[in-house]
């Protein structure tokens, strides 16, 4: 196993923070593994203030019982959640896929409920935003194909219903979500992962994040409102040479569309995100979220006539004989290619 | 008369044509130019995989009959349209502008009748879509200036209605069209030829191609719903700056602003489009006119509503005396440039 | 005092007008200043045509009373108006911000209400089209900060009341004007400075121009329909960058994200910009107007709905305790600064 050499500090403290974790009975190496994604990308940025950095030396030599304290709250996060990770800082939220469930942070409805929940905890609290973003290199890649596809097999009409609907709800909640959201694009947004990026607020994206939505390619139709924000944001024929021919635009290519706010290098990227939420963050609450409705409410009953219509578009084509096929095929071509 | 290279082949295949076209005794020099035109691009593309190159040298091998049929096939399109190419292949129409009635692929409403025609064609039979793209060097120079005046020096009022009523239909075809058209624009793209292309869903411009909408100087206000789809691609800015000041824009500023998807360079434009048109038709036509319908039905009734009005508005402009004298004055001024 | 090189012929020659300005009893020094600025960029401008420039060569040697009809002229306009100069000239009205009563060209009422009576005067003669910039190398820093604090702090609900009408109305002129806006941008645009410009149609920068709209960062939201046009122009990423983290785009940037129609070099900005307005009023005034009635009647009602609820929100934040003791920190900041 290897950690970059920056956060070697860290990588020892969480040896430690496994075994306690261990100890509360709960914890996975895994689960480490996903909080210390985490703890990475927060040392990785209080290392940008030299005063905070001195902070997070000083605690190498704190006694035990700190170091312990802090490990519960990763706990904490880690017992409520399995396929995120959750961490309630100052000001913010900041909710991270590592999905367990899935491969390669891929949605499936439980994943989708833990996001969910994660927002409504921060719509509720004293966060003034949330933070989304993934632990590990890949983003979020869409549908979990492996889970939809054994349901459909079992029940196709009652499952593609019920398949729609966990879509519904879960893009339903970044629809009606009154905080900002901005998102930290650590690495490729495929599919959902992609379309739901226009539902949040401001996207900062890593330089060797990618973006693709090939829904045609695997016999689906557009989700996440992205047959109605791709176009808006992008014009129809940007728009639908994604939505249509599945092109696959680079960080600096989905920034020059709009879909992307700001592109970063790699190695300042948590750095460059973390600056700017700390200053969103001394932004009185009020105005944050006033101005979001300013800017969202006059496209929100669009928003939610797009989502119900993609969903029933959907269950429709994964009800059907001839979507389950084309889905199947795609999964056979993925499988043959490795 | 210059062939380029690669289309030797052909070249020696399309004087058989001609000849067995005469024969059927409606085709001119002219029309066989224009479906050698077609042919053309398709062997260059054809050319794309070896086994299909194959296939073309062998036919050059075939016995007569097997040509004869073949021609027979371009005939009857050259037959059926004067102004277009209509070819139909596997999964998907190809319209070519490649006009008679009028130069440099300007539309009339004899021509714009053709391409209804064809697209009411390719609504109804087993394309899952339609490639839309010209012969020649030019795509579509926007209205046919010399057949509008020549009629409204008739009978102002009455021919105004007319030809705002022609426009009206030809544009209203292109925004009901429920198949995806793919437009390959080959060259320069003026008034109603760049205008039309936001109605269409992927535009992919070949490096030499341009955009114009200089409608204040010729005294004309916009058409085919530019007036709506512009600002939403562009932002309001650009688009007026179109519209209004008719500034021009090379196909990478057009890329850039967002009313073409992609660019490619012209030695292998066609072969690029191909490629693609390929890869789209092994798409499951459910899931093509279904994403097409979710990305289209939000903004029918405003491209409805945009066609009504800038009809309204050019009728007025060219039932008055002002406004028809602009337009001779704007032809008077290109006819001295030369 | 220093003039460029180039505008030496115009300061000796204001040196006239301001004695006869004087003369007339209501000119200062200051306004012979502001009327110099715009003398200057127009005497740059002729200089475009070798024609032109040969009659300004020549009317230095013109006998005075020539001279005196065209510095009255000046001066009628000084006479009006304090903090903008209005120059009606042949097809168009240029109206340049530069205020007396605000430093920066920074809007107050006084401002905005000047340059709502010009536009209305502009309205009814017989200018094409309203060119809009404004002297010096500022372009408009947005609200007039010292001006609203003063008032707040007299009486917060009734000011904050009267703040928001002054801001709907100014904002509302623009949306309801008929004839085509060109703005010239000379240097930075912030906030209203800023939001104001995709309620014009064609928008040139200077390339020292550059554009933010910090609303959070003091305590604001947004204003000039910019919650609207913005995620329009330049997708919600891009636009809540803007609005939500106070991102600052230089020209090329704006222009990339389609703020800005295009962007020109400082040495040749005005001229580059003349020449275009020049060819501007050549045009039809009918089909200009019809032209952009079709561009901005479908997102009119959209834009007063923006505006309206903008400065209610606007009047909301003004009126409490937190909002005013934002405004209030932001200006403590903005002086300890220097």
């Amino acid at each position: 196993m290897m950690y970059p050499k920056e956060s070697n500090e860290v990588s020892s403290f969480m040896l430690h923070q496994t075994v306690i974790s261990a100890k509360v009975g709960t914890s996975t190496f895994m689960e480490a593994l996903a909080a210390n994604g985490t703890t990475n990308i927060q040392t990785s940025v209080t290392g940008v203030t030299a005063s905070k950095r001195r902070f997070i030396d000083d605690r190498r030599d704190q006694p035990f019982d700190k170091r312990l304290r802090f490990s519960v709250r990763q706990t904490e996060s880690a017992y409520r959640y399995r396929d995120i990770v959750v961490r309630k800082q100052d000001g913010f939220t900041h909710i991270l896929l590592s999905t367990k469930s899935s491969e390669n942070n891929s949605l499936n409805p439980e994943v989708m409920k833990e996001v969910q929940s994660a927002l409504n905890t921060a719509a509720a609290d004293d966060s003034k935003l949330v933070l989304f973003s993934a632990v590990g290199s890949i983003f979020c890649c869409g549908l979990d194909f492996i889970y939809f596809i054994r349901r459909l097999t079992d029940d196709r009409k009652k499952e593609s219903t019920k398949m729609a609907e966990a879509i519904r709800n879960f893009v339903n909640t970044f629809i009606q979500f009154k905080k900002p959201i901005i998102v930290a694009v650590n690495g490729p947004a495929i599919g959902l992962g992609a379309s739901i990026l226009p539902l949040c607020d401001v996207v900062w994206a890593n330089e060797k994040a990618w973006f693709q939505t090939p829904y045609t390619t695997f016999g689906q139709s557009p989700d996440g409102c992205s047959s109605l924000t791709f176009p808006r944001i992008m014009g129809l024929a940007s728009a639908n040479e994604m939505l249509f021919s599945g092109r696959k635009l680079t960080a600096q290519e989905a920034c020059a569309k709009g879909l992307v706010s700001q592109v970063f290098w790699p190695g300042t990227f948590t750095q460059e995100v973390m600056v700017r939420i700390k200053e969103l963050v001394t932004c009185n609450s009020v105005v944050l979220e006033e101005s979001k409705a300013l800017v969202r409410n006059i496209m929100k009953v669009d928003l939610e006539q797009a989502n119900e219509k993609e969903c029933e578009v959907l269950k429709k084509i994964w009800g059907s004989a001839q979507g389950m096929d084309s889905m199947l095929k795609y999964l056979q071509r993925k499988i043959d290619e490795f």
